[in-house]
């Protein structure tokens, strides 16, 4: 509860103009096919905290940019990140996120993914809109580095011999390049010298790699309740998170290393043995190293700030960074 | 094999620069999955006849222009075309394509979305090559406009009730929007004045029109040999084309209608349906009618170029309208 509030405060000096975002976004995504339309609307209503907008809107701010062009781009980050989402339920099959069902449980997969097509679409033409060609190049490359990653994930599942490279890579394409591209974009449209748009972009990929350490984190430690989807799912789904590499490299029982290994493999695997080895790795210290790792990530985020003039915005981008492992508690 | 020598001769003055346009193609769609790899490359070099590159350099020529820029554009297009027919094979459960198996055949349904998304973002990367945003605009509705279509294509099927007006809709979007919105892209890569743009749109736009109606007709008139992939297959998929709603409408044998009309909404079809209702659709003249309307969106096509000044690539556009028309002999 404290948390909720205290993101509030973090995003209250741009709430006017996330509203703004907010409109756009849903202009853009709006079907004209009965079937769809309440559906569509309502996955785009529930898009959660809308960190990159809010990102987004708060460089602008601190690099004292007026922010309609920004804006823009931010509904265009939005839109690609819901895209990137509805594919991605379809893919894993998930069945709801953030407690709602997801489209792929209620249309079958070629609705899903045109849907999902029709979103990028929408998302690259507000980029566009934008009129800045540096700003498609950046989105361009985002959604090629977004699908990278996807891929990565896809290939590099049920490998228990994977590499803390392979995973940083592969979480950098899954989530960081879309915190980073946006933050690109906030600092272009600002027009910011390119010592500033690269030192946004450095705070954003690592807030970025941080959020998703700290997301990976909980898929171990929360309840299907708490998370709004299957506790465990990573593993479930051979997804080799920080905590699973941390746990089978630093020397913990072997039989129990033993039994995570083959849960990440997936072969032969009853449920009891994944409920036994998402026991395991709650009850060592992967979690807590895990999330000093995100912490690392979050000072180095905060050190970039300082390319940046002193400003209330530039303190909320610090306060965010922050937000992004508080939230675990 | 006359046919394939005439559109050799339509396409001889712009052959070195589709030879550029694969390069960059082949160069874009390149990935660093191994397994992937030749497979993505397999898909990319079976792109068949390059029509859309080809008519984009062809109005370059036509419009006298120095076609690198143009060059860069039409590769985008054609990344944009194959990440449709990758997601299209998919949602299809297509088994092959041009004779080939396609990429749903070989791997998981997740990766195939992945690859088409990947694609798609390497298109647009590439459409924001040529610094125009206007381009990047156009390109945005084309992908728009496709979507639309196919999922009017997905809402419409099986429904024997839908109008002329319905099918002229989705294929547009299906079709035709790709062709118009590349030439569009080409007149304006060329700096043609803005009359000149929406005729080489219009030109594109009923060619692509004509040339889905011959797809729908060889569709249901030639042999899967032919084809290199099932005959009947729009039928079978409840997609219904213009000779079923003129099989429908145009008063022929109640019973042959009665069965038309039970094999496209698909309740309790055989396989002995679906071929006796082949059959009547290849004995009646509508095949036939719906070439003569292909013929008359080729003659406005062929109109609209006359706000060009007269040249060889002019005339090349000219006969290329006819080629999509004519490769059904």
């Amino acid at each position: 509860m404290s948390v909720k509030l205290e993101l509030q405060d973090i995003l209250a000096t741009v709430r006017d103009d996330l509203v703004g975002v907010d409109a756009k976004v849903r202009q853009a995504a709006e079907v004209d096919y009965p079937l769809l339309a309440t559906v569509v609307d309502a996955v785009i209503g529930s898009g959660g905290k809308r960190l990159r907008p809010a990102l987004m809107l708060l460089i602008a701010r601190a690099l004292t940019h007026e922010p309609s062009r920004v804006i823009l781009a931010a509904a265009a980050s939005e839109l690609l990140h819901t895209a990137g989402l509805v594919h991605d339920d379809l893919i894993d099959n998930a069945a709801t996120r953030r407690g709602a069902p997801t489209l792929n449980s209620l249309f079958d997969s070629g609705t899903v993914i045109l849907l999902g097509d029709y979103l990028f679409a929408q998302a690259a033409r507000t980029a566009a809109a934008t009129g800045s060609t540096r700003v498609m190049d950046i989105f361009g490359r985002i959604l090629a580095e977004i699908t990278d990653g996807q891929l990565r994930e896809i290939f590099k599942a049920h490998d228990a011999d994977q590499t803390i490279a392979d995973y940083e890579r592969r979480i950098y394409g899954k989530t960081a390049s879309l915190f980073a591209g946006s933050a690109e974009i906030a600092a272009v449209l600002s027009e910011a010298p390119e010592e500033q748009i690269q030192a946004v972009r450095q705070y954003a990929s690592d807030l970025g790699i941080a959020f998703q350490i700290v997301d990976d984190v909980l898929d171990i430690r929360e309840t299907s309740e708490t998370l709004g989807k299957p506790a465990g799912s990573d593993l479930r789904q051979g997804t080799v998170t920080l905590p699973m590499l941390y746990f089978i490299g630093n020397g913990h029982d072997p039989a129990a290393v033993a039994l995570v290994r083959r849960a990440i493999t997936g072969n032969e695997v009853s449920e009891e043995d994944y409920a036994t080895a998402i026991e395991q790795l709650r009850a060592t210290d992967v979690l807590g190293q895990s999330l000093d790792e995100a912490i690392r990530y979050i000072e180095r985020a905060k050190d970039a700030l300082q390319a940046l003039p002193p400003s209330a915005a530039r303190d909320n981008l610090s306060a965010l960074a922050d937000f992004a492992v508080e939230r675990h508690r």
